[in-house]
């Protein structure tokens, strides 16, 4: 058996995420990079290529041309994954699936929600695979929580509070990676909030199984100058009735990627952060307080599935990315991948980041969070 | 020198707080329960007085009896600490204060708002010492972020997360702790909000020395039946324009008594937990972390004032509220004890209940946080 | 029921662990300081006498004219309190006995093997209540600890790994606190293993139930120009069998108080710190990690009896140190209190302390611990 | 720029090491596992390249085959990675580097000492870079420590504490990875001195920078009817004077792969633990506690170079494992990389566990750590 050829559009030189990807899909054994358009300066991409050590020949300076070139090819890639600027993830993910290829696309889905809308029609007609990576929710033990949370071992959920602080655009955002955040035009509606309140807001959703239904949101810009959010309170209600708590910041100083997901439910409670990720804390009706860690006897089977080393030798951030891809080549193979975040899950994301920018601009008090088309 | 007499209304059997106080407040040696009127029903009165290790003589059954008794004795009772639920808080201040007597008052300082104001009156008009025990802004490590805070060393505060999660109302409330909390005859009109979230509030102003101006509620009774919020969230304004978000809870399955702060400047961050009291941790804003301990060197004179033993021997909840009554102690002999809460800190916490109470009930958005009289 | 009254030896001006011991002895109620021998200086005694608010008059210069006068009055201290260094232990407490009354030492019970010998056959020649303050064992949690091993819980022992580590010794010692310390003089034979290895060996014992009956010590004076050893680390054998490693040092820069113990059995392990003492670790051999904090409701009776408030508000040093003293006011009315450490704790850890630093000397390998007499 | 290609024996179905391997040897994109002798069993072999996706005429069933094919090839394996049990190293390293391959080998180099000082001559004699994963010294903050103490941070070293515990083998050993581990024919001479023992070893001297000169040691096979100890402690002396403590379990019910490092010096101490691998606490003389954290600004160019993703967003042993890699490919390259661990650390380790199993064997008190041919 070959290994699936990856193709990969971004990702070229002080790319951070472009390298996590290409680690990340590699990573088990099953995905292989062997071309990419990583930048649209040619000799950038040719760069590239050579240290992502590809054949130099499948290091393109566009993504037409190396659709064009590799449907051409024996040994052609068997999908695209899209690591560019948000701005850039509709046309990538359109050419692709036009192409025939399906799509591994880095979140969020699209710059608007119009644009995930009619992503959403174009992966729908293709009938092509098509992932987001919503990566924090690859942790073995987010799938724990979630597979805890299925089972009813804490009962009818209440209460959500999810919290997403980091600190490194407290000051002036300086830095490829500090300045298309800020900058609405490749960011998209959202700053913050698109960032990192929506990882915050699909794990909410991922690990409770519910839907947020209406939100009341306070987005601001705190850093003097800012054109986009870097601090956002949302206060969520879900389709069961639980209330949510969801709070994302980036200029938390001294918070590196706190991400921190709590549920309390009629029956117990759980305890998550991303930082330390390979422990779970369950609070049971009793009053007992069980740590679960990642390599115990007692996961179930996706956190087991999702985990390669026994206890105690930590699992991390790419491992968690690498769960994705390998839930992604699942799919390929025609097996069920039913963790794996969608286009739906793409466009109930950017639906949340929309209806908070707007419910924050207009200060309107509760807003329905409606998904166009359901 | 011998001590100061204190003298107790409430805390008979069953009671939790009034062996708190007792405790507290003879801890540092200063002050010592001289008598009681620790029930209405005599026998009961009687036996608590026993507990207490008090001359039968001075356990009474009526607070109008002790203070005339203690009145009219050579070695009355100097002050008078009041333990009861909080609808008697304002009567008993208001009689002590009549007979000259300075206040110790567990908080809240009253069941409402209007009798907070009408308390504040009594106050000023009497002159006598009138302190609160907002317990938690007793602990060393919570005067040390203050201090810090003070002397700069956040820069200017932009945002403040603090909550109070609790679970041990997730079920039917039983046991005289929870029935009166549950109870708004007893409790006052708010139920989660006025028995910790009122603890969140006072802890976010007095550590970061900003006043809230204005708030969004979302106040939830979830226990089904329940009459008394047992769930809230306060989205917080700040009168230097910072942003605050207020958590407290009743139903989270699993916390004990979670009050956490954080603290976000321009400059660095702090976090403090009231069940690990003795840390602090520290962010600066060239990226470095650090923790403090209580007893270290690097300490100011209010944290160190506030500790009685050398780094590593912890101390807790006992020793925090003994410094409120040791601040207390300090006013009766005329010096200042500037960290002490008293009638002001009393009236701000009655209204900031009132406020969210209503702000929520009538879900009209962000409403201002006004102190009537001023 | 009036409060048992007690007289002090030591703990003047300058001392640490008096203001403990009184804070501890009357922290629960039963107990009032009544008299002290606080310094061999007569205006240092006063002084003292005057901070700790008693009647000048039983502010003495001297245990025996203490004992004397105190004798005399019918209010007179029913039990001795020994907080002096190390080498006047044996004297403070044979005048106490010969006066006919009980006494509470401060740890260790004497300076030598020999004085400890001694004392035992004054004590048990008096037929008084004689107790030791192992703080540690005061803690809510070591006693659950105790009780869970006791009850079977973890199985048979197999290993105890005991730490205690400090820092404060790391340079020049200077102050009061230090100086004796480092004296072999007041001191007595051991430094570091005599001050805290000590307690260290009680809690090993203390919490399994086992006795040490061999061991092998490599002490060492690590500081230039140290008389005593300042860093130790013992190996254990219990009389199950099961092998223990007890590790204690005060040249461990940074470290505040880390006494430490992890058992290890045939079906389970536990883990306690001093400096997060409210919650005890659980591991069951099916691989469950549980986390035990004080006042959930699966604490046994002796946790359940050292705990004076809810789950979530921490007690601490000062609260363990209580719970000795009310333990002891419990033998003073007659009653049981089977977890107080008494004089044959004291021996058997003066032996500890004795084998330790001749083991270490001779460096001769396995050493039997033998307590004489038994 | 392509891969270099790698052979790895060992590795088989059932094997743990042999993936992890496979990924740490990929995850940085410079290497590609290209051959395998992955088990004697052609079957399985076969079955095993499969699974690795490699090319199935490169999975044999012969480490001498392999290594006859792979030089005939144009593109045949740069060099071995050996995974196999103990006992097989030594044969392994010896085919390879005499069919003038590089070889990169699981600890411990071989499964006697006098093997590892033939496998010291054979290397030598070669002239081909050797290394051994010792996987912790991999680890960005390890480095980081190493890095701090060689400039000096904390003074002059005085003790080391370093353990690892760990539960799994408390009951019956079952499974593969279980059954040789307890088997001398397979394991060598130590069970888990041998396993995990050597590695604390070599955290030990990595970090300080200091080299064993004594020890004493005291191994038990504690689970009844074991070969091999499982249970080990070992004190040390290291060649400036400083002691060390060295414990190792595999009976520690409830712990999973604790290996902690704590080193405390004349002027700080520090203290790392692998569970939680990226961050580091260092202690300063003046009581300042600092954490420092993988991608923090204060981190110096060895730790930066080991980090791949920025702060907050863990990696685990994958990563630290992927360094050592990484570190080889750069030797490949005829680049330094003078932290990774080779032939002197293997026979250091060797003669470690060697003279400890001794040393306990026969209780005679402090034994010298000596290298034969040094």
């Amino acid at each position: 058996m070959t290994k699936l050829r990856m193709g990969m559009v971004g990702g070229g030189p002080g790319a951070f995420i472009g390298p996590v990807h290409r680690i990340a899909a590699e990573l088990d054994g099953e995905i292989a990079l062997a071309a990419g358009a990583f930048s649209s300066n040619a000799a950038r991409s040719r760069d590239a290529g050579e240290r992502y050590r590809i054949d130099p020949a499948r290091a393109y300076a566009d993504l037409d041309a190396m659709l064009a070139a590799e449907a051409a090819r024996d040994d052609g890639i068997a999908f695209l994954s899209i690591v560019t600027p948000n701005h850039l993830h509709l046309p990538a993910a359109k050419a692709a699936l036009a192409a025939g290829l399906p799509v591994m696309s880095d979140k969020p889905a699209t710059a608007t929600l119009d644009e995930a809308l009619e992503l959403r029609r174009l992966v729908r007609a293709s009938g092509q695979p098509y992932a987001l990576t919503y990566t924090y929710s690859g942790y073995p033990l987010v799938r724990e929580a979630r597979a805890r949370i299925a089972a009813g071992a804490l009962g009818k959920i209440r209460k959500v509070v999810v919290e997403y602080p980091q600190g490194w655009l407290a000051g002036e955002a300086s830095g490829k990676q500090a300045e298309w955040r800020v900058d609405p035009a490749r960011s998209g509606l959202g700053g913050c909030i698109g960032d990192i309140g929506v990882h915050a807001f699909h794990l909410a959703e991922f690990v409770t199984g519910l839907s947020v239904t209406e939100l009341f949101a306070d987005l601001a810009a705190v850093v003097p100058g800012r054109a986009l959010d870097d601090d956002c309170t949302v206060l969520l209600r879900f389709d069961n009735g639980a209330r949510g708590v969801l709070m994302a910041s980036q200029i938390a100083v001294g918070e590196r990627n706190g991400l921190h997901i709590r549920v309390y439910g009629e029956n117990g409670g759980l305890d998550w952060r991303q930082e330390t990720p390979n422990a779970l804390t369950l609070h049971h009706s009793d009053g007992r307080t069980e740590i679960i860690q990642a390599g115990d006897a007692a996961l179930g089977p996706d956190a087991r599935a999702a985990t390669r080393t026994p206890g105690g030798h930590p699992e991390g951030y790419l491992e968690a990315f690498a769960n994705l891809y390998t839930d992604f080549a699942r799919l390929l193979r025609g097996e069920p991948a039913p963790l794996l975040p969608g286009i739906d899950e793409g466009v109930r994301s950017m639906a949340f980041i929309a209806t908070a920018v707007e419910a924050s601009a207009r200060q309107a008090g509760w807003v329905p969070l409606l998904i166009p088309g359901e």
